[in-house]
């Protein structure tokens, strides 16, 4: 059967939309990447705290063969006045009091934002004061601002409250999430206590350099204000995986007997009844012990659902796409502070151009 | 770990919202029960276009034991008028010609409207025009319009599109469903040729009583227009799924030999590549043969992405929880016609009060 196209591509042909970029580590070179393949969009700027990427190509930061002839800048209110973005993309840190001042210094330029910084993926919960400071001042500047990444702010809420829709009733949620560290350099795989003895894991959990998973508590505030749900109490535990085999990747080799990974996990409870139930551990190569990666969501309720993918979604692949997806979005939104659970589904909105 | 309640639920004390129900069949029934149960939410009365339910308890024409107070009417503009509902779930058919007359008359009404009608998922696939006319009178009088269900709207499209969002590239999108059409009655198992030779199924192919899935189109509309695709062509195959073995139901019994469903499928091409396939066996009983029923995704792209549910999300709790559970997001969003896709994402929004 022929059809007449459903839709022309011709609506791709208006102004690239002007994009910064804060940050030019793992996630900010996969981001780059992305912005620079894409006809709808034009990387104008890339901004880096670290002092020596100024005034370096941004190509040869991100490893690209060729230079971009874009300069990376140290001065993000310079950087913002000399290329006049409409909006930021942030993958410059995790935590909300690291991530403000950036955030405060775009919106009082009036750009638009996408952070990846984990705790952006529901601000109230590390701080309602900030996250009603951010809205306040996107409104009052006409901008809007959207935390999105992989987890938080996809698999272990989104996906979830996403399948939500199609009950009556729910009970308790569980997502868990089986992921394989081993693409991950030392920064990651130390807070998550990879190649520890185990009495190093607990002395590292005690003096917070072991930290498991960020991001559980925003994930229970994403889908208990999804499902109008009060949350009474949220209860995290954190323990190590303690590898039965060696395992090795480019970067660390963790004997028998030592520490693979953190099994993270946090439960949250409602009127005393444990609601929404997070599982995330998070290891090298747990297929060396049989261990299948992958995301699973299991919905009691009315009609209960259950969906599962293997392997996992990766991480990093999908955090940078996201960021860039949601660009659309984030225009189209009316002034003022979002999850990816107010926004319009997630779609990869291609953008390029026919024929 | 303690926390803050991240929410109270005193937001939900606010007057419950006034609802109208177009459609006491089954899929009606469902809605009404749902709506009767929700405190958030009212519903002020009931519309069948059936001449012989003017006047009776809606308590009685959905099967409760109890009278609701709510007397049937078949009279549009004279509930409107009376009741002053918000918003209306419109579930009297399936078709937009159908389905038009009931739409116009209450956007003309200034109320805002929930259709589980399939064509109107993506009312541009079956007529343009129309679709045109419904957002310019929902934007003129204020209101706004959304298409919902199980599928089209929710499973063969909006959950591809909400998974490519974690995806840079899209090659193709691959969405099965494989249902069983036991709970289903006779006016469904005929348009699927249930319990039809093979020869008597090829006759009502030809001749529209054998119609397979009504939603192809919607769903590859709203695939389409959330990537950015211009498709060219669309074709579909329907295939008579011959029962190897006895299969039984309370409305029919096919016998070996005879047509126990129907296989249909349908492949969408963009620039003469293949890039969207939706299939969607609909037979009695498929465990009689080993079939497992499920919902699975495949995305090729980077990166790929696989998901799958079993059994399938049960089409008619879904529908009429999706009706629901999107009142409010419909509420929220500007004058104008929405599909699913356009909308934040749907979830379980209980509005039950605490304690």
């Amino acid at each position: 059967m022929g059809a007449e196209p459903l839709l022309t591509e011709d609506f791709l042909m208006g102004e690239p939309i002007r994009v910064l970029l804060l940050g030019t580590g793992q996630m900010g070179s996969g981001i780059a990447r992305l912005l620079l393949e894409r006809p709808d969009l034009v990387l104008v700027g890339a901004f880096a705290r670290r002092r020596e990427r100024a005034g370096m190509d941004l190509g040869q930061a991100i490893g690209l063969e060729r230079e971009t002839g874009l300069s990376i800048g140290n001065d993000l209110p310079a950087l913002i006045e000399a290329h006049r973005p409409r909006i930021a993309i942030q993958a410059t840190c995790s935590r909300l009091a690291d991530a403000s001042g950036e955030i405060l210094c775009l919106l009082n330029h009036r750009v638009s934002l996408i952070s990846i910084a984990e705790e952006m993926a529901f601000p109230a919960a590390a701080s309602p004061d900030l996250a009603r400071r951010f809205r306040e001042l996107a409104q009052q500047m006409g901008v809007a601002l959207l935390g999105t990444g992989v987890n938080p702010g996809f698999v272990l809420d989104l996906l979830p409250i996403f399948l939500s829709g199609a009950c009556a009733h729910v009970r308790s949620i569980t997502a868990r999430r089986v992921n394989d560290l081993a693409p991950y350099g030392p920064s990651v795989l130390r807070t998550q206590g990879v190649g520890l003895t185990p009495e190093a894991f607990e002395q590292g959990l005690r003096d917070g350099s072991v930290a498991g998973h960020f991001g559980f508590p925003q994930s229970i505030g994403m889908i208990a204000q999804a499902l109008g749900w009060a949350i009474d109490a949220i209860e995290q535990r954190r323990d190590p995986i303690i590898s039965k085999v060696r395992r090795s990747t480019p970067f660390v080799t963790v004997e028998p007997g030592q520490v693979a990974g953190c099994d993270h996990s946090a439960v949250a409870y409602r009127a005393g009844e444990p609601v929404i139930t997070l599982i995330h551990p998070q290891q090298v190569r747990p297929e060396l012990e049989g261990i299948e990666t992958g995301d699973e969501i299991t919905i009691e309720g009315t009609p209960p659902i259950h969906f599962s993918g293997h392997p996992e979604i990766p991480g990093g692949q999908a955090t940078t796409a996201l960021a860039v997806n949601m660009i659309p979005r984030v225009l189209d939104a009316s002034p003022g502070l979002y999850s990816m659970a107010d926004l319009p589904v997630s779609a990869a909105f291609l953008g390029v151009r026919h024929g």
